[in-house]
């Protein structure tokens, strides 16, 4: 079944204009570095971004190294794309400064408007939609981060990875898109645009996801959303997203309190979580409760290819882990397959002692110093139609104390990259963070974590987290399989 | 209501005694640093263990400086406690050995009885109880990691703590223990005594959990338990130290694939999810899902005073994070507390611009720059009859990009330190672990999260993990106050 388009043809080309300036101005660039102005000058030029800078203060000659200038006006060049720094009274001017410098996009990192609850916040952010509306001048924001665009040199935080990868998001936090970012990275996620859009009072959560949907460098799609301001176009584009490429959504503002929170945060409406949940689920979207399980999720989505059964095989870890892992696998609604008869035959050629002992999960500690091994078994579960998902613990704290642990774990990691590599199931590995008491294992960990990533392996800090994005995973695929839309 | 006393007065001072050997042999202690029995040598060397360790091996001299033996009998001293490391087939011989030895307690290391499936496994498991009653020995496992007792000088792992603390825990699972072990210790946990039994073929649940109810070391107990060798038993036991100290309870072998890893591993009879879950609730004890829940309770209750009031106040983070950690908080069954009239009036005197603004969660990007600072707004919640407990977040990245990011995130630990050692309400400071893409990152948060640990301050990596291990708290002395066991 195929919707009726709610395409409004030029959102996307309109929008994808608009992310691509030739030349950017900060307003309120100071030379004082802990000043958000200065510091998206930094952003900007440590990200590579290839056009003009212009950094706009009243008075300094000079922020890092670039000329400024007193005012927007007085920048020779073109200006496609500015960032407002400046106090909420002063923006109105900048917006007539804007209009008369032919600009066409305004990031107001500029805050305290509607969210402040204050009458005159409200009317201020109003007025700020008017004039930019009448002067065709589209607004990003107000009270947000703005964009983060690696392939074109557009950032908004320090550190963010220059490199560009599949993943897009839209956030009406800066700082919950920060963590999605880094915490993300650290996995090996990388990004095709992320866009902060706060109170979303122009550019809005509809706008964004219509252009997500269609972007062709974004394959999974992350929403952080606190209120709908058009609740029907959303929903449509967010149908339309998920028919071609998965879409997480984190909806802020679930309960009382976080809806209070929202009000506060960005002025949304938050609404109620089972309308929400609701709406998400029907349009096919994968519902997540926590930026953690928003992470994992994308993880899963990043690196894994698609799968619609749930019958998984698990190896790693000892005894008590794979009773933990089995309970965790079954809780989040996979199916722990129970060892087929021809692999427990082969098993028997190989270690008759474990032959009849082992099974799914394969208990590390019972195949220490057997022929058999962690691997081999996986290998076998890997090459077998019983199983659909893998998961492969490395069980870090386990064989770190044998003198030769270090190199055999490093062994086991590569072992479990090479069959991730070559079996078309998805196959997620475990790597705990939080075992690392000494200095010298959190760096044995860290280069273990770094080797996973870079090999693009999904990998998770628990078993449970590893089967929850599993379970995403093939809930996705299946709708999407039953709707037609997947091949 | 008090039970009638189901207490064989024997018990306690059984195993007391037990847990005190004067001296120590290690059955199958091999030069080959492999070797489990070599390694149980060197790790009762590392953790101090101030009696002789007679090392006991066919052939060797020596093994890591001690006089060898080539059997039990061999030994000059006498032998109070024997670790076995030997093949299962072995075993019956050993018995004898230690029999005629005078042995008290007969820890089995040694694996592959019934949790094999083999017969053979079952039989001998069952002539080494008969044997061993008959003997007047105690068997500890077998299949397990047996005694962690920091103060006492005996451990089963390679570095872990050498300082005592009020946490004791019984694991059906060594490897189970030793992941809280060494998760727990990250974040400032300490322990009493840590027993992994295994089988649980002799000294099972029951006996341990009657133990540690009256051990007066310990004050926070954590079991994990597949089955139940005296269901009867263990849930008296249960609930009678439930009554003094608060019982975290993990079972093994919740769903169908669990129960059948449980075979493999232990050999108990798993049962199911809700009659276990209503027996460990009705008994006062703290169900939870998995071993970082586990760690979390235990960081919770070692550290934090006993409430039963559910009205959170939170600081930190920026607006996102805050929407999200009220979500968070509400959905674990907090209440987050709104702002009362008189705070609202004090932050009014201190920043007019705020004050109608900021709420709670309070926002950390809402009070930069402000005079009421995260820390203050801390202290006024600590202070005020209107919140039972509090969540400060860290907001590790917020920060850290500013040049003097470092030591501003530094002062703020320490003033969340200051308030959580003045004031008597629990504290949770939520300190992420995942954020830390580079390593200058890794290596200030690490130095955090041990000052921290080291003031005894409870520490979480989310939001969503702080909130829960409060709830448990309160619901855990919400019990005991119904019950009349807390003054």
């Amino acid at each position: 079944m195929e919707d009726p388009s709610p395409w409004e043809d030029g959102v996307r080309s309109d929008l994808d204009s608009l992310f691509h300036p030739r030349s950017i101005a900060v307003i309120g660039a100071s030379p004082d570095p802990e000043k958000m102005g200065h510091r998206y000058v930094r952003i900007l030029q440590e990200a590579g971004f290839p056009g003009p800078i212009y950094p706009i203060h009243p008075h300094a000659p000079e922020v890092l190294g670039l000329k400024a200038y007193p005012n927007l006006l007085a920048v020779p060049g073109e200006v496609d794309y500015v960032i407002s720094c400046i106090p909420a009274p002063n923006i109105l001017d900048l917006v007539e400064q804007c209009a008369r410098k032919g600009v066409r996009l305004l990031h107001s990192y500029t805050a305290r408007f509607s969210e402040t609850g204050h009458p005159e916040g409200a009317r201020l952010e109003r007025e700020l939609l008017e004039r930019a509306r009448r002067a065709g001048i589209r607004i990003l924001g107000p009270n947000c981060m703005g964009l983060y665009y690696p392939k074109r040199g557009i950032s908004f935080k320090h550190g963010m990875p220059r490199e560009e990868g599949p993943v897009g998001m839209l956030s009406q936090s800066g700082g919950n898109a920060v963590e999605v970012v880094f915490d993300g990275a650290l996995r090996g996620l990388r990004f095709s645009k992320v866009v902060s859009y706060g109170n979303g009072i122009d550019v809005n959560e509809a706008d964004l996801t219509e252009y997500f949907a269609e972007d062709p460098d974004t394959r999974v799609l992350c929403i952080y959303v606190e209120g709908a301001q058009e609740g029907r176009r959303f929903f449509q584009a967010l149908r339309r997203a998920a028919q071609s490429k998965p879409v997480i959504v984190l909806k802020g503002g679930r309960t009382g309190a976080g809806g209070r929170a929202v009000l506060s945060h960005t002025a949304s409406l938050a609404g109620e979580r089972r309308l929400w949940q609701g709406i998400v689920q029907q349009a096919g979207g994968v519902w997540v409760d926590t930026l953690e399980e928003m992470v994992d999720a994308a993880v899963a989505f990043t690196f894994c290819p698609p799968t619609v059964g749930a019958r998984v095989g698990v190896v790693g870890g000892g005894g008590g882990r794979s009773v933990a892992s089995a309970d965790d696998c079954e809780e989040v609604g996979l199916t722990v397959a129970p060892i087929p008869p021809e692999m427990r035959r082969a098993w028997r050629g190989v270690d008759p002692s474990l032959a009849d002992w082992l099974g799914n999960p394969a208990d590390g500690s019972i195949l220490q110093g057997s022929p058999l091994s962690v691997e081999r078994v996986l290998e076998m579960m890997a090459d077998h139609p019983s199983f659909d998902l893998l998961i492969a613990n490395v069980g870090e704290h386990f064989p770190m104390e044998h003198p030769d642990g270090i190199p055999r774990t490093r062994a086991l990691v590569q072992a479990f990259i090479g069959t991730a590599r070559r079996v078309r199931k998805p196959l997620a590995v475990v790597l705990g963070d939080t075992l690392a008491l000494y200095p010298w294992q959190r760096e044995v960990m860290g280069e273990l974590r770094q080797a996973l990533a870079r090999a693009g392996v999904a990998t998770f800090p628990t078993v449970r987290r590893a089967a929850l994005a599993l379970r995403h995973l093939i809930t996705y695929y299946r709708r999407r399989e039953e709707s037609g839309h997947l091949e």
